[in-house]
């Protein structure tokens, strides 16, 4: 499986590492060679081709998605960029690997799904979060019906990079870039999960804030950091999305996604009331699940931190031994080592672009409703 | 300061407690004096008096509030009878320090917040938990502006006791004796904190669930237990509401009550987030607080976990030495020292009744939406 | 039942409390009456029996044991007085309920054990931490067998109150006054709850500290905490005392007591492996306990953190609804409880003057390790 | 930088992935290259060399370092092969790479650091925990003088893989192979901690344990695990090791290194106390320091958790953006980069050997003072 890859940033980062160790820890039949890698820098490209171990490079990505010897287009450019280049190597027969959000909006990524469809390549939306081993028990112990019915689920993605004021303008801060916020970039996250533990969304509705208004424009940004300059720019992007959800199943949720939660790093977190159990996860803490039985004994009841590097463990026993805790990259690895072998070996797998759409769905259904000051049903976008 | 308390079940056992031990523990010029308890049934009035301590008791709480050996009036007995005792109360000139919610509906609280305005007495409701020492200290925190400007409000009062479906339909799950549900039993509490720690809701958005409808009618209750029978009555309360708040200072808030949050067996917490500054609180660690600064040396920033027990802490040095932990009862405690102070020595005081009035405003324009399913403005109820 | 007390510091605030509170939470034959409180100054004395609501009060402790109208005599003066008070207690057919450390030294806690049994008198040991609900929930697991074989047994005993070099000479840092610094001050609290829990000590080797050697001393102290004057002087006792312990079940146990561990207010813990099963107590959240049951499913076992709230929990049911979490002082209203009812009802009672013995063997056959730079059998002092 | 690597189980897969992730993380002149790597059993070194992404491959250890086109010889072999391996490499001029413990008596260890210092090559011991960022940053903290004096460490090294009687008899429970058990295989890494973070042992005490004594000869076994056969061994090192130590600083330390802590997977702990701060560590959530000051204001005091990814944390800049956390394999790689640093760079560098004797001498006074039932300084060793 011959990868091309358009991207090098922060996410181009953590994709490359996974083409690179998969094979060392996952069995699989097919070789994963980093063939090449794509960026409009020359310089900055050939640089990150060689730090990141690539075979070679190229500045067009029409060039890449036409290339003969790639498989897999992998695609982690900025959100508006998606689209085209997914057209451009479905077009080519390639299989998708996409960075989420699918799209800007819903109307592309329904393109985006239908064309994939239509080609008969394999898709695939990058929700890495699904893939830890700790999101992984907690699917199995709601899949066994261990939590019972579901009442609630609350999930928050706190962060706080944006707090302090004079942080600069950076891609992800202008609508017609990112396509979205902290809604877009990290709710994204939060409704790929809920949809994954516990199904679809029935109705939302939301409120958001940008809390700094303007920004200085940055001279150079990487990954979440940057320079600032000078001159002050607009932000066109919400900095928190909040909102309440109801579920088909029944349940009801609340989410929070937002940028200036003081202290919270990465505070990606889901908590899961059910008739016969609860479940509580923090991406800070991505090796724990927290989990309550009501069967247990009466006295002897009571949260258990579980930490879920056992070798039953769903990947972890592909690590190391039990207690030796893995990181944040790691969901890389696993997600592209199952995108593989689906594509090479046929096991299913999720999520495709329809979860992509899915997700972006029940976005716009919450930024309607914050237009419209009142509930929305998913099933109206 | 004679006390009269109508009522003798948990509230009446926690309050008997505070009047009990308030002198051995804060210094005031006035005795506190156990003078009489009140409750229809004879018997069982008759033993708490003596359980309690109390010199005499009542069974017709209209004679209680005549008595003329009575200073304070306290109100613990089901929500429904708080408006015709309290009118009693203040009918005599005596101080009111009632549980709460205040009353049944807005209606009647205004009513009652005017009469006790019109007649001179004092009055309180009894949000308890203003007055444990780690709350105090936000407010502290927050007052001398450390956390800044208040982006975030997220509060829970996370309870299970009505997981299980053969829990018998008590008093608080019947709308004619408790008004309400989890909403007006824990939002309440949640509301009264967040406009104590950082000031009054400008508009709302929630939605609720009876997950249960019908529970088996009690023999008999105390307290949150109780012993089911055969027959089967309608829950005609919320087990669970969840709602989303714009605040006047433009932060965003989430708020969720439920009894339904398996496992967690007295989650009232909040999380602030301001641009200085973050602090959570959880009242099942209620001696703890967590504070997270941003002025902290980069490196060195952190959630510090305060454990407030030190004897600088508010009301912490009246009790024990450094590290020596208080309990839930406590904060009955202080909210007692503080009213009774109030009367003796004219030091200010909150929560008053304007102050449940607020609250009660706060909870009927969430209904209100519920109904709407669109935002209420508090200011419309 | 009516009770004289010795003493009214802070123990004797925390003993008063308990009388005061132990009849309103549980049901006894008798009343427990606060009969009289001695101490040697008139003013203090006086001033404390008002605030603690005794009847009466002494200069001379004399007089106090020999007052017919006393059943129970309650020392919590300074440790260099329990031998004496004890003996002219016990010859006046009093019962005895002794703070710890029961005596200064080994010798005169055997006379005080001896001539209670020789007269026939009920004796107790407030060894107040035995009697919080989670550690008497750890009690039952471990005799029911649930943790297996014990192979380790940790306990430390944390607190941070002399590492300013200012704090003065306080009586408890002078040897003829306390006996013993952290080590009979701290470890003996630790040696008890490791008797309770698990059994006795076969053999142990210690090293100690006095970090620092010289303190101000005080104008006047209460509790922990004092005033400084210029004049200086000798600390007497250890600052911080460690060991190791060989147990005859076989296990292996360690202990650190210190004052001098910054940050840390009253860090009594325990840990406790078991060849089927773990568990973890600190004081600092004294209504948790954190077990882990080897036998639970391997893909869900985890540290269990257990809210020691509920009904079933022993003395929890007396207190409040689940969830509602009680403090430090509450451990003495139950040994109150346990003593009086054994000297009522007959009911069975430890930590009587035997455990006092036992306990001070354990500490001074470590005061003996420490002299000779090997191991002790504590059979042998 | 040519590498050749001797071993190729759970820490051979460790290593190699330093190796090739290093550069792609990691600013360094030289490229390091994973040339050969070498096992006794052909097939299995030939798929490792093929899982992991070695050029080549050995299965003589004699003709690996004997190689011309190897700089740097890895040892991570069983211990008994550590130090003919070492002896080999350097006689052959390489520099060399050794895990712990650097050998299997101290008599050994003492003269392959004689060999290397003599030979004039590089050489490290494989501490790989002093690499982790958490753990840096604690040693800043320290050498800032932030802690002030130290007065108390206490460490811990908690597994639970031989709590079940029927886990084989594994090479790490030989004697002859292994050297010892818990005490070499994990007190080593707590005194190696210790020695990095406050300095030199003076004295020490201990005791041990072999609690199960027979257990089940393996069919095969890899890493921590294996597969019982029914013929039983008797396992001849220690399950548990603990002692007290005096350092020379005036430190009052205590550890405890065991395989039967039921529940504790990887319990790498320390906690040290200074005269004006603490700090903790757990390596099961290795991303987070626990530090507390003395002068933080005392309203205010509170442990902080740190987060230990921020760019400005040693080493975590180099992988993801603030939040993202990394896992146990990160030490290697970070440990590797020194190393090669060091040798091509000529940048300081530990630990060498000389940390490896020093461990050495620590472990060897505690059995020494096992065996004698007193304190042994360490200089006797």
């Amino acid at each position: 499986m011959n990868v091309g890859m358009v991207g090098y940033k922060f996410m181009g980062k953590a994709h490359s590492h996974a083409y690179k160790d998969v094979g060392m820890f996952f069995d699989m039949n097919a070789d994963v060679v980093m063939k090449a890698i794509c960026g409009r820098d020359e310089q900055g490209v050939k640089d990150a081709a060689a730090k990141f171990g690539w075979e070679s490079y190229e500045t067009d990505w029409r060039k890449l998605v036409a290339r003969p010897d790639i498989d897999i287009v992998d695609i982690n450019a900025p959100s508006d960029a998606h689209k085209e280049i997914t057209l451009g190597a479905i077009a080519n027969g390639k299989h998708v690997f996409c960075e989420k959000p699918l799209a800007l909006n819903l109307a592309d990524g329904r393109e985006m799904l239908e064309a994939a469809e239509k080609a008969g390549v394999k898709h695939a939306v990058c929700f890495n979060y699904r893939f830890l081993p700790a999101v992984q028990l907690a699917k199995q112990i709601i899949d066994e019906g261990r939590l019972g019915d579901i009442h609630h689920y609350r999930a928050t993605y706190l962060q706080d990079w944006l707090v302090d004021p004079n942080f600069p303008l950076a891609w992800r801060l202008k609508k017609e870039v990112a396509g979205s916020g902290a809604h877009g970039d990290l709710n994204a996250h939060c409704i790929d999960l809920a949809r994954f533990l516990i199904g679809e969304f029935d109705r939302v509705i939301g409120h958001n804030r940008t809390f700094v208004k303007e920004r200085p424009i940055p001279a150079s940004t990487t990954g979440l950091s940057g320079t600032a300059s000078e001159q002050m720019g607009e932000v066109t992007v919400d900095d928190a999305t909040g909102f309440l959800a109801d579920f088909k199943n029944g349940a009801m949720g609340s989410f929070i996604a937002t940028r200036f939660a003081t202290g919270r790093k990465n505070g990606n977190t889901f908590e899961i009331h059910g008739s016969k159990g609860t479940i509580r996860w923090d991406l800070e803490r991505l090796n724990e699940l927290e989990v309550y039985f009501r069967d247990d004994e009466p006295n002897e009841a009571g949260f258990r931190r579980i930490l879920v590097t056992e070798g039953t463990h769903k990947y972890a026993g592909n690590w190391w031994p039990t207690g030796h805790i893995i990181g944040y990259e790691h969901g890389f690895v696993h997600i592209v080592y199952e995108f593989v072998q689906h594509i090479t070996e046929g096991t299913p797998f999720a999520p495709t672009f329809l979860d992509g759409v899915r997700c972006q769905e029940v976005l716009e259904a919450v930024d309607l409703s914050i237009e419209r000051g009142s509930w929305v049903n998913v099933s109206e976008v």
